[in-house]
């Protein structure tokens, strides 16, 4: 009777109302049914992405997204720049070297963001035809300031190439105001669904660059996703099951207000902050991201013991453990999607008998008493 | 109260064994739960191919485990032949050319398929380092002599390349013992799945070459899959729901057994095309796919007329139309998956229905009739 609960940064808790719509009789997809279906899910995603651009989706990871991205809006006689303070970025400097680009990192301490005025600097040397940065960089629980960059970027003939992965529907994300040229996602973050699909916002800008140059992919060629995007409808098979979960999922979050989700996702990072901090405990990040929260371990924490013996099987609660040079070092904690204030204050309950079951003195109690004063403004 | 089935060679009807199973909670994909599942999943598509080798699952339609295929299995220093005798054959020249490929087509006629000789005539020049057939070309519904390719191309340093999406799990598939190098197919065929899965069967001969090249691709370079495959994992996030799916679907496949499920498919097929001559109708190809059935239109039948007023919605029975030169002139059923002879004996019924709606008088009845005397011998 111990329920699950995942607080894992992807894949997070899918809602029942979306697992029973995709337990529903398959539909074909070239039919009036999946275009009708289509379009209102488009239009979601515009209000995810606060945007009028095209948002694109294909059936594939959060990678294949933003590969999708790199490989066919960098423009060839130019330089990309990449922007890599953790696992994300990391990713995205292969990718870019895959496709032969001309690559530059500019590589900031994990835990920390890259900021505008680096971004201001390298631009002003003339030779980027992108910039390629994470907005919230789940493997550091860090977010950065794409507000910011996104106006440096905006003044210049260069695109902005985000990774909002664990950003779009978690912390606040205007892609149009902000000029985000391209904006990428995964599904199984704050869209509350299984993993399987990747949605793409792409601007006219962004678009000037891509129909001029010769896509060196065939199925992440986003040409062919914009071409059918116009008929309602996907150049190869979608994933259908999950496009249905989608439509639940961004009925469920648009009925709330997408500010409100931000501000929502916001106070339960806030809550789980304070509440770690109550108890002594160290948050890792120096900017911390609203969406996933980083929290080093004291000293003698047995990492798989804590996770998995203490928080998932005897508490019900799984959260990831840190990534690379942060592995057995510390855990991370989901807010986005199906998840509240009653779930929070359970984890930040569960993260107090684990540490004392792992031999840290932990004053029991007090970070919940934290986190409930300030859950009560949930609205 | 009319039930809805699906006849289009994908997606099929998707089993409710299936569906219950991908309703329940998501779990994450980095734990011993998943790596269990995966395990037992990668033992059952081994059965499925019929294979000792690796089988590996990219979250994607099945177009992108054959670019995966494409992209990463052809040696640069020597050409590619691609048999193209439909829409599918097509689309792997095209591929083949966006990764700047030395491409040579050995054209078929729509509704006949490339032959063993054709294959051996070709590789005597010793230009080739690949081959890419379609098993089963969905398309013209038409099949290839794949075991007789295999044997031809196994003598040679070539590696065989198949588009199995409408053949694995449905038409006799013997990866190993045919020579087939690399295998793909998607999960909305013969698995019964809902699409948003490719697999890719992968030989050692094959490896060898995947090995030696640098991949110009990074979501769909096979290498990365090859490498976790080993810890029953997968490089980039998994699409769980689907993979869950798969357990049960192969799971169901293999209670049967693999090879009564192909004599089960065959059948329902030769009922289907017998049902239709006897209804004095013609089949398209002039070497059938037992995986799907196309059927030319008597003169002036209204494809969107017959397919969606009578077939779908007064029948409930969803069929496929024509593609590209075959638009509006034939209809194509699937006898994949979860289709049975009850379901196939309704279809020849709506088919004769719909013809009559369409004004063309055939005698009602007498496709029933010859497909029950053929269905008899399921078992």
């Amino acid at each position: 009777m111990i329920k699950q609960r995942l607080f894992t940064p992807g894949p997070t808790d899918v809602p029942p109302e979306v697992l029973i719509e995709m337990a529903k009789p398959i539909f074909h997809h070239r039919t009036q049914r999946f275009k009708d279906m289509f379009a209102a899910v488009n239009e979601g995603l515009k209000k995810l992405f606060v945007t009028s651009n095209d948002v694109l989706t294909i059936a594939g990871s959060g990678t294949a997204g933003m590969e999708a991205a790199i490989a066919c809006a960098v423009p060839r006689d130019k330089k990309v720049l990449v922007a890599n303070g953790g696992k994300f970025g990391e990713r995205w400097v292969k990718v870019a070297k895959v496709y032969g680009l001309n690559v530059d990192e500019v590589k900031s301490e994990w835990g920390t963001a890259i900021t505008p005025a680096q971004v201001r600097e390298k631009l002003a040397t003339g030779q980027y035809g992108a910039v390629v940065v994470v907005h919230s960089e789940t493997s550091t629980a860090t977010a950065c300031d794409l507000a910011g960059i996104g106006a440096e970027v905006a003044k210049t003939d260069a695109l902005l190439l985000a990774d909002c992965i664990t950003s779009a529907g978690a912390l606040p994300l205007k892609v149009d105001e902000w000029g985000v040229d391209i904006a990428g996602t995964g599904s199984q973050k704050a869209l509350m669904l299984p993993p399987g699909l990747a949605n793409v916002a792409v601007s006219a800008k962004a678009w000037k660059v891509i129909e001029n140059l010769k896509a060196p992919c065939f199925y992440l060629d986003l040409k062919a996703y914009r071409k059918t995007l116009a008929k309602q409808d996907v150049p190869y098979t979608p994933a259908v099951t999950l496009i249905r979960g989608m439509q639940v999922a961004l009925d469920m979050i648009h009925a709330i207000g997408i500010e409100k989700v931000w501000a929502r996702t916001a106070l339960l990072a806030k809550a789980t902050r304070e509440a770690m901090k109550a108890l002594g405990m160290t948050v890792f990040s120096k900017q911390p991201s609203d969406s996933v929260t980083g929290i080093v371990y004291p000293e003698g924490v047995d990492d798989k013991k804590f996770r998995n013996k203490v928080l998932r099987d005897k508490w019900g609660s799984s959260v990831a453990g840190g990534q690379d040079e942060m592995e057995g070092k510390m855990f991370r904690v989901s807010h986005m999607g199906y998840t509240d204030p009653l779930d929070t204050l359970g984890l930040v309950a569960a993260v107090e008998y684990g540490m004392t079951d792992c031999g840290v003195k932990v004053p029991v109690g007090k970070g919940v008493a934290r986190a409930a004063e300030i859950l009560k403004d949930w609205n």
